[in-house]
């Protein structure tokens, strides 16, 4: 899996799927969150049906000192990846991808998937020195990895922070906004648009917006309207259709899509999507319906 | 496991041990959301590192209709538990305990464990009627758990509903919430306390509150102030120290509990707790540490 997300024709035709089946608006990069971490030399697998599984977990300061620093020469691959589906896209936006700080740490430190984040926090607020030495090299990957996407011409650049949800606002702020900020503010000058990504985040989505956000990701648990509130006029919403709801009957995803696209006009701006992730199971007839009516909703 | 939630002194036996242990102020029941279910009749079985299996999952008129109604006499085991362990407290207060009719719902849709519940989401918009008389058998037969244990002594009753933080305000409303009502306001008239126990559910607070409860339990992700001023002066608060964080050394989780605490003074009143289970690596002598913290500072 590690090395099919190493070729760029694989990651190329996999990127392209959505756009050729469905016709969404923007295309996002195939790749995974710990694209980077392999890259810079981590040892690390991403098992089927498990997930990123690290061979030696990252706890302590000699670990953290050893995490190496990632040559935008090691993501070659990516950019030429980017270079291809740049030309391919013909003007059909792609968006760049990476993993922040707080969920690559998570992986890292637990060494694979958690529900619960137990070493991860014992780490965040035990040895606070250690887990901002391990945050901030993880920002100085990741800003690599996105400014080699930038540079290879996406178009705008989405951070997955898909776990930060586990924790408080407080704690957020404390213990990862700083680094996220790292990422996001290290892309101002490039003037792409920064979109912030996480699930469970109703409780800290200004937070997620002040990292360095120009679109917050939103998840189902919360209307766009309410986001929108909490957000101020300076931010666009993305989201948030339940990916569990596409296994409904159509009328009630069609009723979802319209609730939707009317929640999201009063934010800024609205990028529509699912909460999170397309589930295994999902018919995909459904996800190109979908398409066809924030289409003909949004054009109304 | 399922046979050993059915012997009273079993249950006893680990329903005392956090008591005397640790010293907490009152015991809960030990028992599992699913024990009434097995009781009624359903084929299940609780996995290890799994968790609840349905052995038939219930997805069809047919299945519901299926679901066969609890006798108390069937839960009799239940009763002699709490009457043996009420004589055995001698004023220290026994909270009952039952799952709700969502997160029950959720286990006999899916079959098990979900993370995304897709099969129960489907249900519940794509055939209401189905969802509704399902969940309204699941509340009589709660309905009637928790009574027979009201009837036997409890001092209170606790009813998880632990993962309707999944859904949206809105689909809790719609959904949830008349079921849980009808067994929290069943309770009523029996005068005992009633803690409304969910994870996730930040952005829902006051609906669970409505459903009927006294004390609404809170995660660590929302601060009991916070909480407070969203339930207003009617409501008590549960919660909400983070299980991971009794991973961080000693100073660290001194600082929280006292943070806890503070806050909880803004609530119409606080049962300390933490914001969800002990995970199951946790240093029993933090726990210990704990509850005499909390009883000293909340004695000042």
């Amino acid at each position: 899996m590690l090395e099919a997300l190493r070729r760029p024709d694989l990651i190329r035709e996999i990127t392209l799927q959505p756009v050729r089946r469905h016709g969404v608006d923007a295309a996002i990069l195939f790749s995974d969150i710990v694209v980077p971490l392999a890259a810079a030399g981590i040892d690390l697998d991403l098992k089927p049906g498990v997930g990123p599984v690290i061979a030696e977990p990252i706890r302590d300061p000699a670990a953290v000192a050893a995490v190496p620093v990632l040559e935008p020469a090691q993501v070659d691959f990516v950019a030429e990846a980017v270079g291809l589906l740049v030309e391919e896209l013909s003007g059909t936006p792609l968006i760049g991808f990476a993993g922040a700080p707080f969920t690559l740490a998570s992986y890292l430190i637990e060494g694979g998937p958690s529900r619960t984040y137990e070493r991860t926090k014992a780490l965040m607020h035990g040895a606070p020195d250690v887990w901002h030495a391990l945050c901030s090299r993880l920002a100085d990957i990741t800003l690599t990895f996105v400014r080699v996407q930038v540079a290879a011409g996406v178009s705008a650049v989405q951070l997955f922070d898909s776990w930060a949800g586990a924790l408080s606002e407080a704690d957020y702020r404390r213990y990862v906004m700083p680094h996220s900020a790292t990422v996001l503010s290290g892309l101002a000058e490039s003037g792409v648009p920064r979109i912030h990504f996480g699930v469970g985040t109703g409780h800290m989505l200004p937070a997620m917006a002040e990292a360095g956000a120009d679109v917050v990701g939103v998840d189902w648990r919360t209307p766009l309207d309410t986001a929108a509130a909490l957000l101020g006029p300076n931010f666009a919403v993305q989201g948030n259709l339940d990916p569990a709801v596409l296994f409904a009957p159509w009328p009630v995803v069609e009723a979802e899509v319209r609730r939707i696209v009317a929640e999201g006009r009063a934010a800024h701006g609205h990028v529509f999507n699912l909460g999170h992730g397309v589930l295994p199971d999902t018919d995909p007839e459904v996800l190109t319906r979908v398409v066809a009516l924030v289409h003909e909703v949004s054009a109304a």
